[in-house]
């Protein structure tokens, strides 16, 4: 199966590995009509891109996108949009040690079993810079979620047992730490505690969260198509993620109807409403009107340089220490990518939507 | 969109509502040659039926199924096979009252919202008995695997506040029990905590875990269609769910990269294998030939006899209390959808893995 | 690959054997809010249906479709509709003889070669019955299509060697004849051919030709999934079919340029308007708001009684002389399967082209 | 929709405008193994290249195709293939013109309608160049094929009315006539007949007949993923296409059933084979082992420099005449085109089969 592509309506197919010449995206079934500069996907890609903190990889890239197609007089024509970011440092000699072992809680040798080799350096394919092309990606999409009022936003929840306070949330402090923690206190024990890690050759989890306002009803399909159930998959196709909940979650898991149900009322406006959002947006599946609500849990960095037991190509048992410029925590990184999926999942939720009652098509076709 | 169809190789479309004629499902890319009966299929589907326990709703339901097409001389054919469940026990009338307004929890609004109207009897198409079509075909995906030494098993973890104990674990006891937990135990706490559940008119939420052994390496395709990306769409897909955990799940956001990685050793025939498995059976997204391992969270029924308040059709806020027969816990019926579901999952996975080598084709077509 | 689906937003998943139970189609991703009964769908079902002309078989069957889910008070509701007939006259005893050896013209080679037996009752899968469920979804299609005012008409264009007349084309003729011809004067000499063709047990094909009137522009989407692309994917997935040609078709690969080019012009309402259509109806593969207009040829129907040469099971050469119920041609009936899979075509463009436009999306969403 | 992706397994992904930076394609669900170079896709490029003779346009382009990812030590790795061809002469002062007006033949006009606006340089995407993609692409198809011994031949079957005489058929003379005619003297005639063509400011169609031979039995499935209308839609898809045939094609539709079926017999090794090819090679849409044959009609050049009738942005009627660089006829650079699109459905279909019987599928895991 080709695993690199995304979407029903609006298709994305994602290209590149760490160490190649380039990675990109093909954007197909973009609508017509959008403004759209290198500069939109830009702002996206710089707010995933290496070398920024102390916590994140030294490796220095511009990752600086171009438009290949797609883009006309300053808008998109409805025809392929081509993202590519040029490599620019790709130190492989880095990486040709591992070229002979297994790392752990790395994807070595589940490519090896099913491709019979693999592109080791940096990880080829299952490397973080694979995002390149969802986060370039994304960016359009949360454009034209924004021309609809919607927008998405994610966080760094929980860093390590760090977790931030629902009394100190302030999501203006999210641009004003290194670990995108809405919260100055939170992030600043968080910062502490990885500086332990780095310190201790090791690695953390954490959590990001992600809301979603401005939504409109309706979006999703009944059964296998649930908005919930498409981000569940898109969230989890991110690497690392061992974990995905809505709204209450887990906590749901453990509560009584009579607290979990949310009760409907009527807004001052007349119309109808969510007293409270146990459910995190959906209702079977399909959105509710509500801001949608879900957090995504990441294991820590495989990469560590503590010492490891693994296997080598010839079947030895040995201890390693891996080398090389790894962050001790990809929570704050994947903050980004977390709102490109999520993006992605709504404007093809949203496309699928137009065509859901014959009269809203036969009013379309009769304007 | 459509959103009743599920696979990319081996595609199912159900279809039903809780109160038509029938529901069932056409499954479209099944091989030849697979001997199967109906009773293959019965078998799963009884296992989800209604009425078999205190806890269940008393609705009485035969739910036979009937093989229509696709099987010859007692082998799948590689055409499509059609099965269906008439449906006997339709009794609308218990569902006339609910036309009038939107249930907490359920999707009457968001269906609404989305179609301008909506079968309202018993909850019509996002009913539970919605996944009489997942569970029959997913008894022909199960059987597939099983060709192939992979096994699938489900269980309830843990019901309200009570989880079943890692010493007291016994498979055997799930049999045993209504509630479908391998802890007697367990059971009998959970037992006492859903009686008091139900004189309270209340309803309580659950997790399902489930192992799949004897799995092969190589299952799952990099970037959007991991294997642990396509078994979170498919558990998040069916109703009710909130949360989906691979391997540590939730827990592996707390914890440091030292403890979670799994390290690899030689087995004793010289195989590649993980020391621990807190990766859950992939790597990369790919399945490593370790067991599955992964938990679903359920919210509680939303349908609750407690009274709650909501708005009705007229715009009018009002109090209301849920009548007819309705289960005070999901898990126990949902243990063999999650079953279903994975073998789903799995058997596409499996058809996508034999074309991922030059190799492997060229053997192939070769022969 | 399952093959029995069709459509990527109007999704039809059909199913059954000649000779099995029952034969029919899900259609799923239809529009909520659509008056349907099962009258609509007979309607078309009865236009295909056998034993109604002594050119088609004698098979006696009522062919009577029963709608078992996804209509609610007279309307669709969005969700899967499940579509069956149930089979009355299989004698199967009739087919018996053709399990042992391969009949010229027929599948039944190309199932034993990739599946490793087949249901031999009929020809199974490959029979002419497959086309219910087609047809069944198609009356649905259409429906929409007459909803935006969009018609969709195929006749006999040709029966063996005669072809109707231009002048002599008389709409209201095709019902009139057995052969759906609208030219009474072709219908009768092709009559007095089929005669000789039955009396020599012989056989002979024809071509359907298709217009469709109302169309809107710009349905199709450039490169592959173009308007022109998907209508012949659709006519060659019908049984039979060696040839399709859209507008001029054969015909434009002879002629100059400046012949074949259709000039603009303004119409009096000030529109631009193409002065001829040799195209057919499309311009660089999209809709361009004239009809369209395509043929479709069928090959003769290879069940035959004069005696033919093929091979058996135990690989020994032996002659034949296929018996039982046989239409010597297959064009009449296939006409309303052509305006079916026009129709399902035209319905999944449609709901397409809904987000092709960024402002198209902003005014739906901003109603 | 998104039109600019094509395959179900073997997915491709092109995009590029006729005057833009590049265009390119991402090649997602390519097998690991296959030994790959730039040179193994340059030489497909180079038979679709402008310039290379006097009856295509004179611009210069090299068509340098880049391998950007999924290549490691010179073999292909299972992730996806970017491959790039950057425009080198883009003189969009030649297209200017078109911008105000909507060219006959062309998709000026709906392409307008369908996006409101477009790129009008040198036909942006609906360009003849958007061929890049396919035939980049469809050289890793072709390789893939040449392994499994299937050999795809495509070659100039007509030129306006002259026709490669099956006595004078010779395909060594395919490449050594500027129209790929596998007929020296149907080559000068029809060279001498595109002189007159292109003397008159006019243009002429033709016809493209493809060869498959190596076939294996069993490639393509029931219904509606049938190999014959998997291969109708590819040609299709590009541009200029009316008319497809499969076999006898057109005239199986003026045939008798006694003339039009293949008998079966044994070959000397006791294996089933037809003793003719009426069919082209499939029967009920499945590969049945013979050579495929089909044809493709090209309809005549639309850019022509003698005077046509239009109409301008202003909704004025004009008179125009095309400026600029235009190929009097499709057909010879069409050749590789289709060669390419037969490819790709081919790869489709046979990864498609691998998982078509149980017994496969069970000694394919159980090696």
């Amino acid at each position: 199966m080709s695993g690199s592509i995304y979407g029903k309506h609006f298709q994305i197919s994602t290209w590149g590995e760490s160490h190649g010449k380039a990675l990109g995206v093909v954007v197909d079934g973009c609508p017509a009509g959008i403004p759209l500069t290198e500069a939109d996907i830009q702002k996206f890609l710089d707010r995933r891109k290496p070398g920024q903190n102390r916590y994140s990889t030294p490796r220095k890239e511009d990752d600086a996108v171009e438009i290949l197609s797609g883009v006309f007089d300053g808008k998109t024509t409805g025809t392929p949009i081509s993202l590519v970011v040029f490599n620019k440092q790709q130190r492989s000699s880095d990486y040709s040690e591992i070229a002979s072992y297994y790392r752990p809680g790395h994807a070595d040798y589940t490519f090896d079993e099913k491709y019979g080799f693999r592109d080791y350096r940096g990880g080829g394919r299952s490397s973080g810079r694979e995002t390149i092309g969802r986060v370039a990606a994304g960016a359009i999409a949360a454009k034209i979620l924004e021309t609809l009022g919607i927008h998405i936003t994610a966080y760094s929840k929980s860093i390590g047992p760090i977790t931030i306070s629902a009394d100190r949330f302030d999501l203006s402090q999210r641009e004003c730490n290194a670990l995108n923690m809405p919260d100055a206190q939170a992030a600043e024990e968080a910062s502490a505690y990885l500086d332990t890690c780095k310190k201790n050759g090791d690695s953390c989890g954490g959590v990001v969260e992600c809301i979603v306002t401005g939504m409109v009803p309706g979006l999703g399909d009944p059964v296998f198509e649930k908005l919930s159930a498409n981000l569940a998959k898109a969230m989890f196709s991110i690497g690392a993620v061992k974990s995905f909940e809505l709204g209450d979650g887990i906590a749901a898991s453990r509560s009584l109807g009579s607290d979990n149900n949310d009760a409907f009322s009527l807004a001052s406006d007349g119309s109808v409403q969510k007293t409270t959002n146990h459910s995190g947006g959906t209702l079977g599946g399909i959105s509710d009107g509500s801001d949608l609500l879900f957090r995504v849990g990441f294991k820590p960095t495989p990469s560590i340089s503590a010492q490891q037991h693994t296997v080598n190509k010839d079947h030895e048992e040995i201890n390693i220490s891996i080398k090389g410029r790894h962050d001790p925590i990809i929570v704050p990184r994947a903050v980004v990518v977390v709102e490109s999926m999520a993006a992605l999942t709504l404007v093809d939720a949203l496309f699928s939507n137009m065509y859901a009652k014959i009269d809203d098509i036969a009013g379309f076709y009769h304007r």
